[in-house]
């Protein structure tokens, strides 16, 4: 029996970013209370947070001193450190989601492959490279070109270098800098991405989204997607079984690869059924948080993503995740060449459109391609994807972080 | 043209109840910072907003340093004085929305009800009255029962007496104990209520709602109301009007009888329109400020009364105001007979809810009948307002402040 008292249970958050800043936000109406531990004196979360422990993400006494003013602990970030998490966790007694394991499993991308490929979670061929002579060796396999990633450290495309030809393959180790791997490059019809929720004995997930990365930077989600109805359902079967090799409560962002037509219709060769032919949908990659391709979920379904990570590491029941309306967001990122003040001019054109939501992270520099905020459009009666997206787009093209 | 920057314009709130709570909420997404002033030491809106000034809410040295830290300042309890507010503002060049002029036509309900009758706003015969033989003339006039009010000071049915008969007057009159006046009691069919918005050179409103009332205290606010569309139409026409009289941006609710069949028919046969036929709806009552019967917004509607309160005030574009799905909210009052630590129990009935949204207030004791939270239900395909209203209540009966 659940019982709510004031003030209600407190998250200690790992991260103060504009995650942390949304899940405080629709923890809020829950009665549930953020503290967030963040090295950035007044990170986004703060001003929404009920307060904040400046510290690096590592910080053993920072999160000590979390643990302590927490009732469960999690984390918005992938930097959080595992080993620290969970000796904190042990010794205060304050239980962390997702556990720390799960955490290592995906900090290392090729540990994290290996996983999911033996739970039967389809995945693009892979492996691990040590020297230039292993990625030539992947592309004559795969054949070229193939995507050089970094084992560990890298989001927002960070580490990830696709290289064309064999003759590219020490520059591109070389700007990788550290453990690698290469990955097979897909020839996908669309990405897409699946929000999941592993609760307390239970799971959920959200419609599917489709996204548009440009740079290897998300810019906008789309929902529906334009996938059809075999996909959608192969891609929630797929994250359920991610779900599963997961663990700890919270939300996942399951990326996705649609692979294209072409390949599919070869597979269908194959004579196998769509549930054994894995290449409809290929993992791309996993974050054990929720995700920016999940913004959308805040006006566009029945609960938010946000909502869903606090009610999931509390333990409490999962809401329900249908579908409210089709709906677009677009990312508002720093069109700046150098890093200044951040200052977002324009904003009329996004108050005055009905049906558009505005999110500020708060963040008080804008750096080249920085994530600022985002915009939702939920969309009203008769209106599509389409409309939604044209719209969404003139939104992003107007607001401006320059001065002219 | 609107820039935002970090921090964000900041709201100077006086008051930090559950309101505060909700603005604040609706702020953050918005860049928008609150800061509130409430004597309560972490009143409900503290964990949510920037900063709390403990203060009482006339205390003018308090709200001096609320407006030296606000770009506006507004109020979410009409306790909040309107001289000093005025005199703060004038000094430190702080706007105040709305203007402290609207509070003091609305503090006096008699001053209010003769400034809108003067504007052509429909609403029940009333009068001042002084002594018990004004109450007993009354009564001959409208005939028996009359409402007996106080015209300052009362809230949630707080100063409001019904009068059977000419005997009662004198213990009424001393009920209410001050200045008083008398309305005649109105035959409705249902309560309405509508949420509109006074912004920077326009003005919204939202779908009206249907109020459910027990001991004079809100229940349930039903989405789409089972009034038919003349009378949402000219419900509509009033709050225009209302408007027009009230100065200063910002939202208000305002609440209105929606006349009985039998009472509309008798007025038909005076051979008026229904334009002209002023009967259809009658003012009851004006709130400057976010109302309890339009917390569906949040859920129910495309922006929330929140949401569009700050916009108003900072001068912002409002946003769209259109219905999403059939939605009912209901309020979670205190069902005990004396004070306590409020501990709400049965929580997972409203959390395993599908769609069954929570809003706890963040209120440490309960009382006889306090607003501790409400929950909103926002329809799901196929799912209607008697539907809806059926598991709201049952939800509303699930959870409990008692111990049994």
């Amino acid at each position: 029996m659940t019982t709510l008292r004031t003030p209600g249970p407190t998250l200690g958050v790992v991260g103060g970013g504009q995650l942390g800043r949304m899940l405080a936000e629709a923890a809020a109406p829950l009665g549930v209370e953020v503290v967030v531990l963040d090295p950035t004196p007044d990170c986004p979360a703060a001003p929404v947070a009920r307060d904040q422990i400046v510290a690096e993400f590592d910080d053993e006494a920072g999160i000590r001193e979390l643990a302590a003013r927490a009732d469960v602990l999690t984390f918005e970030i992938e930097l959080a450190d595992q080993d620290v998490l969970g000796r904190v966790s042990e010794d205060s007694g304050t239980p962390v989601h997702p556990d720390p394991a799960t955490l290592e499993t995906i900090h290392d991308k090729l540990v994290q492959k290996r996983a999911l490929e033996d739970a039967g979670v389809p995945v693009p061929p892979f492996r691990g490279v040590e020297d230039a002579d292993d990625v030539r060796e992947a592309i004559d396999d795969y054949g070229a070109p193939v995507m050089l990633k970094a084992r560990t450290g890298g989001y927002d495309g960070r580490g990830n270098v696709p290289v064309e030809s064999k003759a590219d393959a020490e520059d591109a180790l070389e700007s990788v800098a550290g453990p690698a791997m290469v990955e097979s490059f897909v020839d996908f019809e669309r990405e897409i991405s699946v929000i999941a929720v592993k609760g307390d004995g239970e799971t959920a997930a959200f419609p599917i989204g489709e996204n548009v990365h440009e740079d290897e930077i998300l810019r906008e989600t789309i929902v529906p997607a334009g996938s059809d109805e075999a996909v959608e359902e192969r891609a929630l079967e797929v994250a359920e079984d991610v779900l599963e090799v997961m663990d700890g409560r919270g939300v996942y962002g399951i990326e996705l690869f649609e692979t294209s037509e072409a390949l599919r219709a070869s597979e269908d060769s194959s004579g196998r059924s769509p549930r054994e032919r894995d290449g409809d949908v290929l993992l791309n990659e996993i974050a054990p948080r929720p995700h920016n391709s999940g913004h959308w979920t805040i006006e566009g379904a029945q609960s938010s993503q946000f909502e869903q990570h606090a009610r999931a590491v509390l333990g409490w029941p999962l809401a329900a995740t249908d579908l409210r309306s089709p709906t677009v967001s677009v990312n508002l990122l720093g069109d700046v060449d150098e890093p200044r003040d951040a200052e977002l001019r324009n904003l009329d054109r996004v108050l005055e459109t009905p049906a558009a939501n505005l999110h500020w992270y708060g963040k008080r520099q804008v750096r080249p391609l920085r994530k600022m905020g985002h915009v939702t459009i939920a969309g009203r009666e008769g209106e599509t994807t389409d409309d939604l997206l044209e719209t969404a787009r003139e939104l992003e093209r107007a607001v401006t972080f320059t001065s002219e």
